[in-house]
């Protein structure tokens, strides 16, 4: 009960506390029942996943996006009719060999980087820091990005098909990244386990749908069970600018890939092993769905509808239903989608801590992100995703549609950044050609690929990308500066120099004669000979401690043969208490030229929040001021003194 | 701009510090000159004031009382018709009778207390410490009803004149709330100076138009010069219930009598005389006016109009216009009428402070109300009586019609108490029958009064004005029993026992080797041979000072002599750092029992407040946890560092 008491006296402070001193609280049974309990970090290696849990961790993102990627590309070749559709077989091709040149520049980097080969790693150790920085800023951003459209894509899908939600699109959204939050606060184990079946599930029924697709298909009787809204009538052609923007929008279904390099420790036993193997499959499945999706399109004719319209439904429901007709498989497929859409978020959970922390561990960005929480997380990187995000989602409203241009640009930009950086490295190390080879190939393709969406998407806001990009790495820039003066200034590489020891001047400030004045008195001449008391007179009151000075204090001290402490008497004509206390010590500094001087503060703690109210807090304001207008020889000593219990 | 710098760091804090700490500063400019420059204890004398001054600042509440009062009978008169207007002149007369008697019983009580003499200091004294904070309560509660109902109601009065600023009540309202402040913040003599003009415009206005109307009267024609509104037929008669609400109601007139008896230290040189001199000027006044208005209703044929109603036009501006036209002179009266309401709030800010100032020191009330501001005032009793009556003008919308019934219970109950209280400071004196006998009478009077006051009331809201009487009681008491502990507690009353001197053991938490660890042990050597320097070494992160402390710490210090400091390595598997120092420092303290633990906190000051988000707040957090867990042993000492400037 006392702790209690007393914990609620700095009530603006207590949540912190509670954190980081409770032991069995409430408050940390329920951070365990909802987080989990804390996990020392010798149980590390139980935390460490193997492909079946890397999957869903590392691989959501660019599963999901094989339910948006066809169809952004479809959404652009409407105005084409019916021929439209065709095209969208060469594109995917065009993207799923952009993909396999990725994939194969990534195996690589994991192999090179056992360590974790994020492109901002692998940039700024080859590349030079700058390029690092690039790299970083963009991913940070598509990070954040990644999270707030997926759960926005997730949500916007279940509110067409369940309009009647439409009042709470922000609440739900919301909703989702509470839930995320939470299972990814419960450590990268855990995460895995929870997002398995809705991960495999959306892959399981897709690919029964092309299965089953393909064999009418190869059959030659591809028909629609359920009969698909008309192709419009075409009222364009297919022109080189068209295409680049069908290419670009397309290419969003590769964003994503990267997450499995970034992630390699999280991998268990081999972990470079384990790491390629989940990457190949994640690869694998994303270009089988992307072509499968591609080629049943143009089997059974199934274009994307005007996402404006009121007859608007999603390129995969028109495909699974035109497969497999309008039962119950119909609705387990369209719901894993919507599932996996609005889970897609938590690729971003788990790599942006790890982005963070490799950031702040070259000192670009504050060293909290370095700090491992109680589930062996980097947790700061988990708040500060969640908290930009839900300003995202509270922003836009919880319709982030305006973002997707926004997006790809940055994931691109740290592809090429990161297979450039590779290119250097296999140069360094002087062997390997053929792999220099491979990673330069990856590092042009993408790099050009990086270059046709930023001037396909320029106008429509990948300019607002490019700023953003300028201004974090000035930010980054100016960490990493600071951090360096704080390190030089307090760098010391000489051994202590005793001579420097000296005793320091006490100034310890009195009111009246009492139990607390004699604590601090006595701890005063534990500490020094030097010792001065100060008393504040303030005009009109009556004198409460000269009188009784020399028969209570120096007098007894004397016969002891103690030192006896000097009294200062400061007159305060304009009644202020802590101003001449201020500049006495100000001034007895001045004039101690090599001597530390040290004010005892003695202050009150009362049991009660409320008591603070019946009590000044002089105290406090004497220790912030002697704080700000100190200096580096002025030290000040606290000197509590507890109320008893009732 | 290094003090500027260092200031911001801590900004929840900055206006208290540049409060106490600037001297120069913009702030203090804008304070200089908002509230003038801060006055010396010595300067007291020259704000003290005569009658002159003193009728503005202790009478406003009583005169303007005169505005409302005849009004609040003649309201209850209405059923009536033309013949309730004929007993205004004996419910006056019999309120002047009583006014009278308060009056004598006032003077007597400034002769015997001229160190102020308000209800509180008279029954505490006299009719025991519970009788005392009866009259504390009543009266505090009184204070802060006058200052919301008369801003209120010169405000509406101002609506009433100017119906387009009706949407602005509330605004209107704060806006004088805050005139009165600012002006009250300057002192008691630029006060008096400010509200000198409009007291005595509407002294003198009134007067006019009393004196002209008396000549019309006794000339036998008095004719209104315009047209007055038709009395309503009657529709009851004059019962003694009516009667006594009539009664009751018109006692309203009489609040703000007390003021100057609690006030009399502001009054200079013979304090006595000139607060005597200034009561007889208000009392006769204010007498002038209550029978000069009810004679002139009578002549003029003059009722209070319905305040609900459309037609509602206020008594003193029908008397007014009846009297002498509707000219300029009519709108002089009016204005001076409306100005005088409004201000009479001011004589609660005149007393307010100095009646908790009274009870703050019998401990009844937090010492912080003992404090004398820049300009010698009780500043926190302003602030307080600013917050409440802001408070009420917000919660009623700026109208507290409804806040009337609470009213005049306190002032009378505080008036019963006081002239009780002084019958027994003359018996105890054991002389002067006449003026026990006199105050007596006044005891009696007002005591009638008050349960005549309450009985009209009770139902309307005067149990309100009741409970919260009883609240406040409870609340004081507690108060002054946790004084009371505290004095108790901290009492010392033999000299300071030298054998208690004994020197500390200190621990200093150690991260690695930098100049702020060389600081903070020196100063751990300066002061203790007994040193635990504590080193929290996370799981996984590399060793940063094991392997140098021989060769940079032990070594040298062996070498000259000195202590040398024991290094203790705590092992964190959950990689908690405060909490293991923390739990040491517990242990220390436990195991020894005389000496005092002396805790290091070595801190980095920054010099922007972004930069601390930069460095984690371990420094202020072990701060807050040891003095929170800590105990009476356990002492804190910060060891600041701070940066360089550019």
């Amino acid at each position: 009960m006392r702790e209690c008491a007393r914990r609620s006296s700095l009530p603006f402070l207590s949540r912190r506390i509670k954190y980081s001193m409770a032991k069995s609280s409430k408050l940390t049974q329920i951070q365990n029942l909802l987080f989990g309990r804390p996990l020392a970090t010798s149980e590390e290696r139980a935390e460490h996943i193997g492909p079946i849990a890397g999957i869903p961790i590392f691989g959501l993102d660019a599963l999901s996006s094989a339910a948006y990627g066809p169809e952004a590309a479809l959404t652009l070749l409407i105005p084409l009719g019916m021929l439209g559709v065709r095209y969208i077989v060469p594109v995917s091709g065009a993207i799923v060999i952009l993909l396999a040149i990725v994939y194969f520049s990534y195996r690589q980097t994991i192999e090179a980087y056992p360590k974790g080969g994020g492109s901002y790693t692998v940039a700024s150790e080859n590349l030079g820091a700058n390029a690092g920085l690039l790299a970083a800023s963009a991913l940070m951003i598509d990070y954040i990005l990644t999270a707030a459209v997926g759960i926005s894509a997730g949500v916007g899908a279940l509110i067409s098909a369940v309009p009647s939600l439409h009042p709470y699109t922000l609440q739900l959204c919301l909703g989702v990244l509470l839930v995320l939050t939470i299972v990814n606060m419960r450590g990268v184990h855990d995460t895995g386990v929870v997002f398995m079946i809705p991960t495999y599930l959306f892959a399981g029924t897709l690919l029964i749908v092309i299965g089953v697709g393909a064999w009418h298909a190869i059959g030659g009787h591809a028909v629609p069970v359920t009969p698909l809204p008309a192709m419009p009538m075409a009222t364009a052609v297919l022109g080189p600018w068209l295409l680049l923007k069908v290419f670009s929008s397309g290419c969003t279904a590769m964003t994503g890939v990267e997450a499995v390099s970034n992630g390699v420790m999280a991998f268990r036993d081999d972990t470079r092993k384990n790491a390629k193997i989940t990457l190949t499959i994640i690869i694998v499945l994303l270009a089988i769905l992307l072509i499968g999706i591609a080629l049943l399109c143009k089997a059974y004719g199934v274009g994307a509808t005007d996402p404006n319209g009121a007859q608007y439904e999603s390129v995969l429901s028109m495909l699974t239903r035109a497969v497999m007709g309008h039962g119950w498989f119909y609705y387990l497929t369209i719901g894993s989608v919507l599932l996996v859409l609005a889970l897609s978020a938590n690729t971003a959970f788990a790599d942006f801590p790890r982005l963070t922390r490799a950031i702040a561990g070259n000192n670009y960005l504050p060293h909290v992100f370095l700090l491992r929480g109680r589930r062996l997380l980097y947790s700061w990187g988990i708040y500060v995703l969640v908290a930009l995000t839900a300003l995202l989602l509270i922003l836009f409203g919880g319709v982030t549609d305006r973002l997707i241009p926004l997006y790809a640009i940055g994931a691109f930009m740290a592809f090429t950044l990161s297979q450039a950086g590779m290119v250097v490295h296999w140069r360094r190390k002087g062997k390997s050609a053929g792999r220099m080879a491979m990673n330069g190939l990856g590092a042009v393709a993408t790099g050009v690929t990086t270059l046709v969406v930023l001037v396909a998407k320029f106008a429509e806001g990948a300019w607002i990308t490019a700023l953003l990009i300028a201004v974090m790495i000035v930010l980054m820039r100016s960490v990493k500066t600071h951090y360096t003066r704080v390190a030089k200034e307090t760098a010391l590489d000489r051994p202590i120099a005793p001579a420097e020891i000296v005793e320091p001047i006490v100034v310890l400030p009195v009111d009246q004669w009492n139990r607390i004045t004699e604590k601090a008195l006595s701890f005063a001449l534990s500490m020094s000979n030097d010792i001065r008391c100060l008393h504040v007179q303030i005009a009109d009151e009556p004198d409460k401690i000269c009188q009784i000075w020399e028969k209570d204090v120096a007098a007894p001290l004397r016969k002891a043969g103690k030192c006896v402490p000097k009294l200062e008497v400061l007159n305060s004509p304009y009644r202020y208490v802590l101003q001449p206390v201020v500049e006495y010590v100000l001034k007895v500094e001045k004039e101690s030229d090599l001597r530390k001087v040290c004010v005892l503060v003695p202050e009150l703690v009362v049991r009660h929040w409320w008591e603070n109210l019946l009590h000044n807090r002089r105290a406090d304001l004497l220790k912030v001021i002697l704080l700000l207008r100190g200096n580096q020889r002025i030290v000040v000593v606290n000197i509590p003194w507890y109320l008893k219990r009732d």
